[in-house]
Parts: structure tokens; sequence; C-alpha cells
């Protein structure tokens, strides 16, 4: 019902450090893609002084940052590198204040169509249940 | 009916310079407040190759940030610093790629309660007319 | 740069009597479309007990059906009754309680693509300067 | 960890019968909770003639109502008719044209804080795997 992704993990790595090198800072990789599943992916972001804000968390842009590539990733191992996916929408809800260290998103699409695609991210401080964050975001998906 | 706001040009920047460092990056202010009104705030993204996507135009998570900071802005000139307000949920449109160039920032307070505040963003490429994107985000006022 | 809409406040009107049938209620109109022109339309919903909530206000819903309507009234008009537009994503944020009475919602296109258009709404209780609410809204055109 | 909710299925039956009458339309219960658990409610929208559109499918405004009520469902159940939480922000998202019938809506609690509880809904028509909607809520929760 849902079929395997077109692109294993290591080809998905290998995309994004070939499209995305701002993914990288300072030579240090900032988002790491650890599983793409059947409409599923599980991405970490590493903490770094960048991300910073007053209080030590996180920052917002950071977790937006991670839940934008995190759907494109799922969207991308699905279909494969055959088009360029664009996000039209993001709506992401701040739920708590994340303690410092890594966060880990779990993305799952909701629906992925011929023209657009849905996906849902969920955002854990490691270690933690409670989510810090949570985002829905559309995706326009160019005729192939 | 839309009271003066609290702070200046000069205090806003001031603040912003000692509390989110973050806006500079290898030295260079990257986001740049260029007026505050009632209710109102006009930020400048300066453009930066670490904002640069595939197609070379500026990113999503770059224009997150403009949106965040500038609602944000537009909060604590009106209200002063007396408290720390915190993006609760933000909801951004990509309109239309953005050619290289800055991008401005146009910021409207359509709520100022004593809990919430409501904010709306409208994104221009410099000199151009129709919006890049558009934004919508709300922040919790803790208690003073 | 605006191209004036290709359907009148009659042709609209005509459309939804004919269309949408479930906006009368008991024989009575409840969304009244009041003006269209260049990417924007202007909407009025009648207060009814129907809207009602604990308190006396007009609903959620009732204001969410009223976004819905007046989005789809201002791509309607523009591009004319060619193509059946589908909400997509609708995000609407309530700023205020409404008091008692009619409610005016001010639309305005975003962007009109060949397959997303994005529109804002603005609501207003009637003879009042500040927003109740406001919301914007995707819509996936069809293929024509 | 998350505590049972205060009020029992048949509580929360009684409360919304008195106090959102509108719930009814001649004479008909158009939204039943069906269960209500920790942080979690289930409701069902009945189909009605008055929810159609041009189609025949279930209506935007009908699934926002369904999402709106079951958010302050689950809300209601877990803390208790002690106050009266409000409706901040609805972000719906709609998915595929749901088939005639009734339609399932899952909500879960993302937080439920002293000030702003945000829930998720997820939307079924009965029988189906695929979600036709989803949607993201924030609710106010006056100072008890």
């Amino acid at each position: 019902m849902r079929p395997d992704p077109k692109m294993s993990l290591a080809e998905v790595e290998a995309f994004l450090e070939a499209e995305f090198p701002q993914l990288r800072h300072g030579g240090r990789i900032m988002v790491r893609v650890e599983s793409v599943g059947p409409m599923t992916a599980r991405l970490r972001l590493h903490s770094d002084e960048r991300h910073l804000r007053p209080g030590g968390t996180v920052s917002g842009p950071a977790m937006f940052m991670l839940v934008d590539v995190g759907i494109y990733v799922a969207i991308l191992a699905q279909i494969g590198p055959v088009a360029l996916a664009v996000t039209t929408n993001l709506n992401i809800n701040f739920l708590r204040k994340p303690p410092h260290g890594d966060i880990l998103a779990e993305i799952s699409l909701l629906k992925l169509g011929k023209r657009l695609a849905v996906g849902e991210a969920t955002l854990f401080a490691e270690g933690d249940d409670e989510p810090v964050a949570h985002a829905v975001g559309t995706y326009s998906i160019p005729p192939r």
C-alpha cells in the first residue's frame, strides 16, 4: 500500500551533500538523515552555537530548517530525484522550550499526490518523550 | 488609537545587537531593522551565500528567520523590553521564487493582547511589487 | 498590472446561488458578496442564531465558511467559472471575540498562479476597526 | 504520565448538549463524541445534506467544525469543565475529496499547558485508511 522509497539512505545523503552544501557549516554537517522508510524519514539536528537564542535553546529558524529539509527528504526518497519539490506552505507550532542537545524530527507524509505533497513533522529533544515542536508542510511537485 | 512604540529604532537595534548575536554571521549583520512605527516594523535581509539554495534564491529558512525576528521586533518596539515574547505558531506561504538580492519584510501587528500577540509579515524582493512570501505568527507574552 | 475580474458581481452571485445552495439556510441567504474587484472581494456574513456559540458571538466555523467562500469568490471572479478551485490549506487566527451583528470579510489574492492561488482574508465586525479574525488560504486550480 | 481525563464520555456529551445546542440541526445530532481518553478523543460527523458541496462531498466548513469541536472536547475532558477554552489558531489541510458517508476525527493533544493547549486532528472517511484532512489547533485557556 505504501511502496518502498525509491532512494536509499546513502543515495539521499549523497544528493543532499551535492545539492545543499548550506547544510554544512564550518565544515560540520548540521542536519543528518538517520533513516528513510515508506512515506517516512527521521532526521537529526546537531546542536551548534549558531542555533542558540537567549536562554540557550535551539532557535525557531533552526527547527524550521529541520522540518523543511525533513519533509523534502521524505518526498525525495519516496519519488526519487526526478523533480525538485518546492515548499509552498509550512505551519509550525512551538510547544516547549527545548533543552540543550540534538533535536530529532520524525517525518510522515500525509499525502503524496501528483502535484502536491503534505508532510507532518514531530520534533523531540533527544531522550525526551514530549514533542518540542510540530509542523505540517505542503510542497508543490513540478510536472514530470 | 494605535499608540506610538515605546522603543526607538536605535533602542531596538541596540537590544537585538546585545541579545541576538546570531543575527550576525562572520561579522556581518544579516537582518537590519529599517523602521519601527505604531504596531509596525520594516526589516531587511541582506542576501548572503549562506541563505542560498539550489537555483540561487534566498532560502525558506532565511525568510522564516526574517519573519520571526520581524514580528518579534514589532512587539518589542511597541511594548518595550519588559518581557521576552516567545513564538508559539508561525504559518508561512512561499508565493514566488525570489530573485537575487535583499528581501524586505513589512510587519503589521494584528493583535497585541496581554497574553498573545499576532503579527503579519509580507516579504518583497527589493524593487518588486509582488510579494515573495507571506506569514502570520503568534507570540506568547509572559506575565509581567 | 492587476487585470479586471472576468465576472461581475451579478454573475458571481448567480453562480453561487446555483452551485452553493447550502449558503442559504431556511430560505435566507447567510453569506452575500458585496463587491468584487481586481484580485479582491468583499463579503458579508449575516448573523444568524445558527452561528452562535456560548456567549452569543459568531462561531469559528461560521467565520471559517465566510473566509473559505470569500477567497473562492475572489478567484472565481478573477479567472471566470472555468474551473473549480479546491481549498487545500486554510490557516485562521481568531483575534477578538466578535460582538453581535454582521461580519465583513475583506479578501485579497496574494498569488494567482496556474496551479495554486493564495488569498488573505481580514474579518471585521460591522462598524469596528479592529479585525476579529485573519486567515490565509491556498486553493488548487485544476488543469484547464 | 498522561493522567486520565477528568470527565467521562457521558459527562462530555451532557455538557455539549447543554452548551452547544447548535451541534443539533433540525433535531438531529451532527457531531457525536465516540470516546475520550488520556489526551485523546474520537468524534463522528454524521453526513447530512447541509454539509454537501458541489460534487456531493462533505464541505470544508463541516470538517473545520468537526476539528474545532474535537480538540475542544479533548481539552474539556482532560481538564474538566472549569474554564472555557477559546480557539486562537486553526490550520487545516484538505488532503483528499471525501466520499459520501460519515467522517471520523482522531484527536490527540500535543500540549496541554496552563495558558495554551495544542491539539492535532486526523480525519478519515469511515472504512478508509487514507486521511481526508489533517488539522492543528491552538486554544487559549483562561486563568483559573
